[in-house]
């Protein structure tokens, strides 16, 4: 149930041709501003936009002939989408996916691209579990959770394997790592690598106000929702709760979690566009906008890692935050 | 006077530690939609957030220990200008750059962040090239050329040689490359890397409507002019004419130029902003207006490369070019 670093390395073998090695990036800019030696994950660089795609073919390399045939059911606010749609196609079957009709124009637009069935839902009336349970009965297809499932997981953790050895080539060390944290399968899975070959690097999460499930669930050691009805800009990471496996996983291996507001995010989302030239969407800038605007005495000075984890955003939007 | 393969190979040694390998990035998206298969070369992923650092590099390091004391000066609107800024950092010497008043302010500031003093004069009413020239007089410096530098075109070469050895890495080889021009030190680099070490290559240079020069000047071989007074919002390659150096390189090289119109450099902004979740300045988005707008006929179905040259651009014009 729980997954092993070698999970993680198994998944690298498994979606090679179907996701990218993405750049680790450094900026004199941004070492200045932040006060240390940030490198930079830019997943956003990632096929469809972001790094599920790396959890999302390590689950569908593995589905068997007869559940290509019936094909797979997904439910997500877009980048766990864009993943599951994109490797449905690689290993040809079909795919429906469940969104939010708000879900960002352009993460709709990118699963249709890719050939998968929408069904779009009202966020605030009906229940997207309801409805892929329905679809996973109706048409006998294998539900592909965003988080709670170990092959999931072991594929975000990808991730963190590329970006210990990106850091070797550098001959550099993370001494910490800060993950933009939703369910928090990215993080989870990064730990597991960390944990092998990069023992001594400090693990934070970042996420927005009011979404601080992962800060405080980590800091109780024991697992907590956030309130219901609480906004941000952040609609990739906007989950009620740390997935079940995800915090099993993470709550030895995590120092803590980082909190910023969703004006921060703005402003990360500036300085990305300034001085690294990456589009990044809000919920890819958390773990940016916490080195530059909330990192925690004891980390300046040092080398930190952080996810650039997706850029899939509307242009309205991104122009609203870029002038903000 | 004319530079040889031999120097670009000379320039990339040099350049170590200042400039950047940048990515050579495919996408499916941008193959469906240009018909080709695509390969970008992420020059707004470069230190400076252009190619110019690696010509300007390329010239510094070469300053004798004197001319470090007395320093450089360079006219510019902008890329050349933080080329030329950061390379003085580098190799420890005083920069002036004289920048017009109207330049964006990305790159005024990115000059300034860089410790070099500038001179900002009235494009309407002023000489730059005169302005310079008594800075030049009055202070004993080195003028460091934009493009019509045997040392500056070696630079830029540099990025041919990099785009070559990542096409092998990926066992494909160009059959077309597609240039954004101005002064044209980019492209007559590159072409001396293609010929030595990728000599099937046909390649092209690229332009906003108004200013074709080198098209004009490719096709009826020799040196021709733009009409004064023409506009584009393309800032970056806005020169009167081909520099002398890169034209008598090229002329033999280079098979034609591509013209695009201001719009479908917007739209190509749109697209890298979309589909590849980078900031493009229009100046650095022509080469991939002209593979998704403008690309010839016997290019379709062919392995095509093009520069994404530069990502300076104001919050403001993106945003307007975004929801253009």
């Amino acid at each position: 149930m729980i997954p092993t670093p070698d999970d993680v390395w198994r998944a690298a073998e498994r979606i090679k041709g179907i996701a990218q090695t993405t750049p680790l990036l450094n900026s004199p800019v941004l070492d200045e501003m932040s006060g240390c030696t940030l490198f930079a994950k830019a997943e956003n660089l990632q096929v469809t936009g972001s790094f599920k795609i790396r959890g999302a073919g390590n689950r569908l390399v593995q589905l068997s002939a007869e559940q290509r045939k019936t094909g797979v059911v997904a439910f997500s606010s877009g980048n766990h989408a864009q993943g599951v749609a994109r490797a449905a196609r690689h290993v040809n079957c079909p795919a429906v996916i469940v969104m939010p009709s708000d879900a960002p124009q352009v993460k709709i637009e990118g699963v249709r691209r890719d050939g998968a069935d929408i069904v779009l839902y009202d966020r605030n009336a009906q229940s997207r579990e309801e409805i892929a349970a329905n679809l996973v009965e109706m048409r006998g297809a294998v539900l592909v959770p965003s988080y709670d499932d170990p092959n999931i997981v072991a594929g975000q953790g990808t991730t963190g394997l590329e970006m210990v050895q990106q850091a070797r080539a550098l001959q550099t060390t993370f001494e910490h790592v800060i993950v933009c944290a939703g369910g928090g399968g990215l993080g989870s899975g990064m730990s597991l690598a960390f944990e092998a070959i990069m023992p001594g690097t400090e693990l934070w999460t970042a996420e927005p106000e009011g979404h601080d499930d992962w800060a405080r669930s980590l800091n109780n050691k024991t697992l907590l929702a956030n309130p219901p009805g609480t906004r941000s800009i952040c609609d990739a990471i906007l989950t009620p709760q740390p997935g079940n496996i995800p915090f099993e996983i993470a709550r030895s291996r995590f120092a803590g979690g980082l909190v910023v507001s969703d004006e921060q995010v703005k402003w990360a989302m500036q300085v990305a566009f300034s001085h690294l030239k990456l589009v990044l969407e809000p919920g890819g800038a958390v773990a940016l906008a916490a080195a530059l605007y909330a990192l925690p005495d004891h980390m300046r000075g040092s080398t930190v890692g952080i996810t650039l984890s997706g850029g899939n955003v509307d242009p309205q939007l991104f122009a609203d935050c870029l002038l903000a």
